[in-house]
């Protein structure tokens, strides 16, 4: 029999993820807080519900990609949330970016409910979303995490089970604060270079074979050279994570020298204006300040 | 006819170079401060010199790889330097990791001599160059570069001309900076992931499957959970670089924040007493600051 | 007729504050937590309230020195809080170190009550609240500051109004950034001498005789000498107003630098275990960090 | 008898502490590289030499206030530096700020010429040296400290023997570090609280008598507010100063993570042009920084 899911929130990486799930054959409900999301879903075969309580109340596995703390508290735990319409044994699957200690409190209140909850971030871009080959960290029971691996999979090319509740939240602000530094540091490193007379198109260039060539520095490229184009990730929303992780490590005690500096020059990007171009502007940042 | 190369340092880099410069049929003859490294070098069919002057006096090609900016001063110029050997017409080619106001002035005394310089630092570990397969970035006359490419490309798998002499010197500093500062947020990543339940092995793993998934990151992995063990490239080694990059971002006056924060744990590293370990020790500071 | 005034909280600062206020001859109801800390105060003349409301429902004006943003909200807004039982016309003044957010929420629901609201928090020891000679920093109405102006100069010296509700707040922490950074700067210069030859005894006198000898650095030497002695205000406790002063910073687009590199030596210095020490333990940490 | 003194370098500090000396009534006589800056000092009775060596060839002490390490070694050790000229028991006293190698190399030079060497570099601003109330540091040997400290009381109001030689120089450097952060910190505090509601004037009244109100930050109060005035220190030389030190810490194995941090908005201040103006200009780079 088709398992039955809930889909709420068809942003940029959510509405790619849902579809994968209706080209895979369930029977898909979605929601979205404005409606007009949800077209090329229905067209492609979902049900589009009304309300979050309808998208979730028949479903066995009810996920959220929303764009921060406070979305997923309005969407669970808000007065119009689905918390209340949750079936038992069903499975509450968050796969955004947020607040582990958000991520946890809703886990307690879905599992007061007699529901389960995955905190089920994931890494990559919305291409990867769109080819279903995003990299998905799971915390939770790890039962839970077997029990819905296979439709997770339609999504992702793999899944980790990370830890308890929350586990995969931290784990997702603990991979971000890696990409923000190491666009802060390749920022730095291609203005060095280029004010020691080589060509920015060339270090880049260099950069992308060398030991450092990570898949993201091979598709953030072109935003090296060209910093202020398109945004895929705003240096504003990177900063919103970057605060939550230095807000967990403060909570826990770690030191993070290198991502409080990196912190520091995303402020510098929105007081230069450029807080909703995408985060690669920290280049642009580094180079103005360096005279040029 | 075949090309009579010069090949001055035998450490851990430029031993497995040398070795495949004499492997691919050129006659080489190899130079050590301390003899006892020429022996597998010898065996292996090179001839081996007594003396800088006689290393070099009858090279089309001398490389030099040395330990720092002062051991290249030291080689060239100093009073038993190779300066007053080179042949007209012949090429110098360092491909140390050097100071590039150092290698610039070398240049000049070569060129005084009527004989031409490359900086052509090289990116890639120890095993990188016993496979041949090092990047080589190459700053001087591109007509030179051409000349001496086919060489190069013994030892590497590619090589980039990317500017005048200096300029890849300079490059080499600017990519060691994203390597130094990139271990560093790899360390405070892991540990904030380690307090928040997740085992460093299992961020480690999901790491290694991510978009920062470099090389470098799946060569380092073991030592992110292991930092202590044999050291590819100390602390301390780190450090010198650092320190280079960082006074060269201050003559050109770029900011680097994040490099100068990451630098600052280097030291920490140091006097904690790791500077002699794998700059991987960053992790382990990192871990002992954040209470165990 | 003598003005009749409530004081809330009884720590370290608010019992020589509300004993000033005592002394002065005014009319005081004083409130604590922990009943016990009252008693210095009934033996020289204070009125003890059983309850907040009690403290605060005859009070012309009342006082309230908590420990921080929670505990402020708790006594004014709380299920058992004061904000009902305040006077038509009657002015609270909370002179704790709080959230600047928090004291505008306050501000707005006192205001709503029809009483007034304003923000005074102090810059001083321990000592200065017991000689009355506190600089107290005023946010709100410049004319309820002129109304309680004469109050309060029995427990400061002088009194600045600083700008609107909120605007006393945020400038306390502002003083505390540059009191926190200062330490460590303090911390980084004395390590530095010491390990030049300098004797600390003798770089904290040259310090406290120099240009940059503040009262906080007299105040201070000798906690740079014996950091880990008796707290007069822990690195925790300066770590939570650098997080505050943070988070208004990243709200209000200013980037910190040298405040957010500060932050993180005190995160070592938690992580070392010392923060429940003075933050002149950030002496230490360096210290420890400096091989010695 | 009167004692017979030569001085070296009659810049915005040197010359109003020779004039003090010969207004005390030494026989003082005065070199400049550039001979006019030497007119109002013989108008107040000094001798002008015309070479370095006719500065020092019939002094008892010779004092040099230059602009850097490189300017003492040329004047010192120089092709016509004064070293030859120095006599037999005469003082060598070195009041300019410099590098703390370079000042023990110098020393070594004269202790081998049989003469005598201090670092004395000063605390203070020009007007402190009109005064003649500067404060003195003092490295090197303690009984050749005694023989010269009424001729050193001239010029400032105290004298603090500190170590060895190189003692005094690197203890300036630590307290420079501690100027230059406390700048730093202090423009953050004062553009935070702008942003807070509060105005730059009462920030800087409130400071101004606060705990951390020393007379470096009264003295500086006035380009808190109007940073781009006139410059006493430049950026750029503060950032000399912090590179010198960073340098120190580096090789003493002390981590700076505060003065790092200051140090690249130092950069940040050259790369917007602001590095002739004062360092007070960090001021206007968090101002700029934070979005005007």
């Amino acid at each position: 029999m088709t398992q039955k899911i809930g889909f709420i929130g068809l942003g940029r990486m959510g509405s790619p993820m849902a579809l994968n799930l209706v080209r895979a054959g369930y029977s898909v409900t979605v929601y979205n807080r404005t409606p007009e999301k949800t077209k090329p879903l229905a067209e492609a075969g979902a049900a589009v519900a009304g309300s979050l309580a309808e998208a979730a109340s028949n479903a066995e596995i009810v996920f959220t990609m929303v764009s921060d703390s406070t979305a997923l508290q309005d969407v669970v735990l808000g007065p119009v949330g689905l918390l209340d319409s949750l079936q038992p044994g069903s499975v509450l699957i968050d796969m955004s970016t947020v607040d582990p200690k958000v991520s946890r409190q809703v886990a307690e209140a879905v599992r007061a409910r007699g529901a389960y909850m995955l905190d089920a971030p994931v890494s990559g871009s919305t291409m990867l979303a769109e080819q279903g080959t995003l990299s998905i960290m799971v915390g939770g029971e790890e039962s839970v995490h077997e029990r819905v691996r296979e439709v997770l999979l339609k999504m992702g090319s793999r899944t980790t089970h990370v830890g308890p509740n929350g586990a995969a939240a931290s784990l997702k602000l603990a991979v971000n604060i890696i990409i923000g530094v190491t666009m802060e540091v390749l920022a730095e490193s291609v203005v060095l270079a280029q004010r020691a007379g080589v060509a920015p198109e060339i270090a880049v260039e260099v950069l992308s074979n060398s030991a450092v060539a990570s898949p993201f520095l091979k598709y953030k490229a072109p935003q090296l050279l060209q910093p202020l184009g398109p945004a895929a990730f705003t240096a504003s929303m990177m900063q919103k994570d970057f605060t939550l992780a230095l807000q967990m490590a403060r909570e826990t005690g770690v030191p993070l020298p290198a991502t409080a500096a990196a912190n520091e020059v995303l402020t510098m990007a929105r007081g230069l204006g450029l807080g909703d171009h995408d985060f690669a502007a920290v280049t642009t940042v580094i180079r103005q300040l360096s005279g040029g």
